[in-house]
């Protein structure tokens, strides 16, 4: 059931998929997007949850004179089967929307 | 700045940390809560926020028969300073909130 779409450095639309790159390849990633889009999606499946949460953090936090905000979050899970004969397993995703405030 | 705040297994009131204990003892901790209190907050930072998200879509998935939802979700971050000496290092946080459905 796995569609790969949670890979490392995907992007689709106004999506980011985060994955293992440096947490800054992630950051500029978003604010690349942000130029052009009005609303991005940070997304992330497993381990890497902890990781979208951080990239949100340093744009709407850190960055906060660039006027972004977090305007939703949706938490979610994903039936992932990893290997060959394994038994399918939830894998729990976020999708973090960043906006910008104004 | 640490407050310990976000200590493995710690409540208080109508929250739960999340630490390093095994994911269904943080799963049965939010369920005896949600027997007393309309809403539970669980809370966690850095690396356990895949836990608080796991730990939440098994309450609101896996358990759907107990009609329980994700009623908000709030990213945040902590100033840490683990070590003595050590510069202060901002730590990711999120709050999610479960209550019932009807």
């Amino acid at each position: 059931m796995s569609n790969g779409k949670y890979e490392s450095g995907n992007r689709k639309g106004n999506e980011i998929f985060i994955g293992k790159k440096p947490l800054m390849t992630y950051v500029t990633a978003t604010l690349v997007q942000l130029a052009n889009e009005p609303t991005v999606v940070i997304k992330a499946r497993g381990k890497s949850i902890t990781r979208a949460v951080d990239v949100a953090q340093i744009i709407v936090k850190r960055m906060d004179s660039l006027g972004y905000r977090v305007a939703s979050v949706k938490l979610g899970s994903d039936l992932l089967s990893s290997e060959e004969g394994e038994k399918p397993r939830n894998v729990s995703t976020i999708d973090v929307s960043i906006s910008r405030s104004k």
